[in-house]
């Protein structure tokens, strides 16, 4: 007989937005988003300042790696700003790409800032009771763009995988999200942005199943 | 090129327990739980004394059934009981039975009763902010034991599909959950339950990928 995994039970912290039962942890410090922001000056300066804080945590649930099975976790991310940018993540697409992933607002004001292999650029608003659908394909980076801990809770599929190296190859994603003075956030052009080339779309495209 | 889905926002409503941006609806009436309870008569009275009313709905965001690919939807569920039973739903297991699903709590007090291919019960509580990780190979049915709407968020891989037959088949689970008499629930043994034959496990755990 194979082994069967045991039913669990998981518990969202409203305090720390941490989660009991989770089976892994992961932390980015800001020292770690180095080449992100557009002013990287303004990047080391606030790593000295504050003490490479830690801008986001990751608590998750990953029962198995197998095909079919799934990941559930919730991500804290600290509000804050690198010159007119906000706290990101690194963002990733999938290391197999045809999977998605499924975001769901606990607490905080948020962005999911998307991305096609064309370079199409998507933008869907994150809060409390609002849940944001990651297709498969698409290259994705969460952005606090409120004052308060952004918290999410999210799921995958178990061997889904991360490519993190996509967003640097394109030197960026197409788009920045920067404060708009009033309160709100607003799309510009990364300026440096490299679009990938036919061949680069073509082999991500092709993985399925 | 190839059909890419595109990115979706929903938006969970506190006041109804739906969803916005679903792509599909369902509901289940009193009447269609016939079979499930003990006392066969009281059901029969309940559906005719309140008018077969809707006892839980479904509101559902289907990108695709692509394998890799997630389903996200919201379930609300009534309170109610028929003699000391409580409401619950026809239960399933995934018709590509090495499926997991993922239900996170959003308002009410309920329970997921699982169940094994060999029988084994579980029962996992599920509220605001509690989560409930269904296995692969775990037969699942939702109960609401509190006095409010349970509403509750899930996601499951998109190939999963569902065999509702599987319960019947074993004429019901090997657990019902019976009011206490105390504002809580306790586990009774189903005494016409008739466990799978070795076959039939072998059989299901042999659905891998």
């Amino acid at each position: 007989m194979m082994t069967m995994s045991d039913p669990a039970r998981l518990v969202i912290r409203g305090a720390d937005g941490g989660m009991d039962g989770a089976t892994g942890h992961y932390e980015k410090r800001l020292s770690e988003l180095a080449g992100l922001y557009v002013d990287a000056a303004a990047h080391a300066a606030a790593v000295g300042r504050q003490g490479d804080p830690v801008v986001y945590a990751v608590d998750e649930f990953r029962p198995s790696a197998k095909a079919g099975d799934m990941i559930f976790g919730v991500t804290r991310m600290l509000p804050g700003k690198i010159g007119d940018e906000f706290y990101l993540t690194r963002g990733h697409i999938h290391a197999k790409a045809d999977r998605p992933e499924i975001y769901h607002g606990q607490a905080g004001r948020g962005l999911m800032l998307m991305e096609s292999p064309e370079g199409e650029a998507r933008v869907i608003e994150i809060g409390p009771n609002a849940v944001c659908y990651v297709p498969p394909f698409w290259i994705h980076r969460s952005i606090n763009v409120g004052s308060d801990d952004l918290v999410m809770a999210f799921s995958y599929p178990a061997d889904a995988g991360q490519d993190y190296g996509i967003i640097a190859r394109s030197n960026g994603m197409r788009k920045r999200v920067v404060d708009d003075g009033k309160s709100g956030w607003a799309l510009v052009d990364n300026l440096g942005y490299r679009p990938r080339s036919a061949a680069e779309i073509q082999a991500l495209m092709a993985q399925q199943g």
